[in-house]
């Protein structure tokens, strides 16, 4: 099998699919059944003491419930990986495996949620409606501009964190490594010209807590060119983020934008031609992200740039969600936090760099295995709450 | 403790709130995950392949994902126990005890969906929508008559099985325990004469399948008396109920009612009057199935009849649904069935009363522990799958 196939296989003796035989999720009680007297403690007669107290005081929930614990990995499967569109039952094996990452990292137990697709007043109604089973929402793979309103309105109507994982996780370890790839070129965050490139949930997220971060010069693509409120052709979220990036009112194409960059943040999928990474300024940056082919190969950036991170795991500087979501989600839970806020996400993004303990060019953040991230993160989370 | 203690215990340092701390459910991966190889299997980028092959057949989304043995627990807290409406949160323990059996009986990863009320509409919506995530959908102490309408629409919806267990597993349980009773009392069971006390969800269901599996004289009661079309005070499915029993044309109360009957079958919380059950047929069957309160006390009731069970453990002849859930529905998913149609239903309890091989008045239902009932369930549900 390559690392990177690009085409279906069905083929049952293939590693990934015998790994996958029969799913990869199972439920299991924490506590013994062996006789009556077992099942008259969890269950009837004596969970009706359990479910009579938490119906006269609802706090009690938090300790004598599965839900404190629990968060729900929803989906309607509009935008699985780079896959699009493939619906709710596809994208179960995802929503699967993040929920085996919430578990091996963060010692949370995830269940996947896989909705049949519909407008964003449906979606909303149908999460909020089944959120008092969950301790938190992390929501994957739903395409944008949708889920920008969809965890915006989750967020005002519920007491639990909901957290787009593909905005604010991304965003979070962006921001990591970005600190530490800083710290290599010896320049200070606010002083980076940064380009990012993709204006969907990732990019959005990225420039907003960039921004929030201190980078002042932030100039964002998409497919046709600088978002720039001269142009007539934008979607609400991109004329919000045409009105507060671009401070030097550039205009024209990704090619324009990346003339003296300091920063390249690609999370757009598309491909960027070498002689726009030769444009870049001295000791550029370059996180080309986009999976399972980043926009800039790292061998071709490593030519121009300084410090050069991708989305995979066979080049150094994995920019890797799974830094960030586990931990997040164990510090809002264990702190009962009712929402990640953007202190919070900066704070992660600070914990995640700090682990690494001298910054260098092939190493500006943690592998997904180093001990301690998800404890670094949710203590960082929790000292918010 | 007492067994069945009536009023809110919140004594951190009782059994039941020890056994519950924390909560009764955990999810873990059925995979190792140790390394960036497991990574790369279970998660991106080997996913993909996975997720792109249900996307062109979606039929492989039951060999490769945790769907096909996934039941949902859904509730939205409206008719818990004997709590009554006590919301999604109280009612999580319930669901997590259930959750608890559907894996030590039948084998089945069950998770909770406590949800918040709302109109049939509503709740049928957001369950259909999120049921792509499940090979099945367990109906859970929610009100009648809602239960009913919810349960159709979704039946008509969805082509996994929807099965209400208040309703069917009970009715399911007593078909198991009135098969025997019949045997020990030598009266086929097209003769008897059987009275329902109570027209709530398991009533309903209970009515429906004694008929179906043959009895042919069924009176039912609800708490103004006998079930008759003569009745001006009926909701539509009492009427249904009023159309489709009492061949006698009775009228009157539940006293009238046991005059001469053969069989009670209390799914009704009141109490019955010892003076009335002394009105019943010689040999006759009583099955008080309120908890923790009978109908009539097993002692009183023994004075009377000739077999005698309850719904608790602590007296002989418990008819809990648990000898039937699980194994129906690891019948359902092992064949792939669509629903839990009446003959499954007949087959399970004819599957159930078959592991007592001498039924005698003690024994007429195998106890919940008792080994290979869910197989034996389960096998009699795929047969006519």
């Amino acid at each position: 099998m390559s690392a990177f196939p690009s085409y279906p296989l069905i083929d049952p003796s293939d590693p990934v699919f015998r790994a996958h035989e029969g799913g990869k999720l199972g439920v299991h009680s924490t506590q013994p059944l062996r006789d009556r007297a077992d099942l008259a403690l969890l269950y009837t007669p004596g969970v009706a003491d359990v479910s009579r107290a938490i119906a006269l005081d609802p706090s009690l929930a938090a300790r004598y419930t599965a839900r404190a614990n629990t968060v729900a990995v929803v989906t309607d499967g509009t935008a699985v990986l780079g896959l699009g569109d493939i619906g709710p039952l596809a994208a179960m094996p995802v929503m699967e495996g993040k929920a085996v990452l919430f578990k091996h990292f963060g010692g949370v137990d995830a269940v996947p949620v896989c909705m049949e697709s519909g407008t964003v007043e449906e979606l909303v109604d149908a999460i909020a409606r089944i959120a008092p089973t969950y301790g938190g929402i992390n929501l994957e793979d739903i395409s944008a501009p949708r889920c920008f309103e969809i965890e915006r309105r989750l967020q005002e109507r519920l007491d639990i964190p909901v957290f787009h994982d593909d905005q604010h996780g991304t965003a979070v370890v962006v921001l990591a490594g970005l600190l530490n790839a800083a710290t290599v070129v010896r320049r200070p965050l606010e002083s980076l010209r940064v380009v990012v490139s993709g204006a969907g949930a990732a990019g959005v997220a990225v420039t907003k807590l960039l921004a929030r971060a201190g980078v002042a010069d932030i100039v964002v693509c998409d497919s046709r060119g600088i978002v720039s409120p001269g142009r007539d052709d934008l979607a609400d979220h991109k004329r919000r983020l045409a009105a507060t990036t671009n401070p030097r009112g550039l205009a024209g194409s990704l090619s324009d934008a990346l003339a003296c960059a300091d920063v390249f943040v690609g999370v757009s999928g598309g491909q960027v031609p070498e002689a726009d990474v030769a444009r870049m300024a001295p000791d550029a940056i370059i996180f080309a992200l986009a999976n399972p082919t980043p926009e800039v190969h790292p061998e071709v950036a490593a030519r121009y740039a300084a410090v050069v991170a991708t989305g995979r795991s066979d080049f150094p500087n994995q920019i890797n969600n799974v830094l960030a979501f586990p931990g997040i989600f164990r510090g809002a839970l264990d702190s009962g936090a009712g929402q990640v806020t953007e202190p919070m996400k900066i704070a992660a993004a600070q914990a995640i760099a700090r682990l690494v303990e001298h910054p260098t060019a092939d190493e500006i953040v943690p592998s997904v295995f180093a001990p301690g991230v998800a404890d670094a993160v949710a203590e960082a989370v929790s000292a918010l709450a």
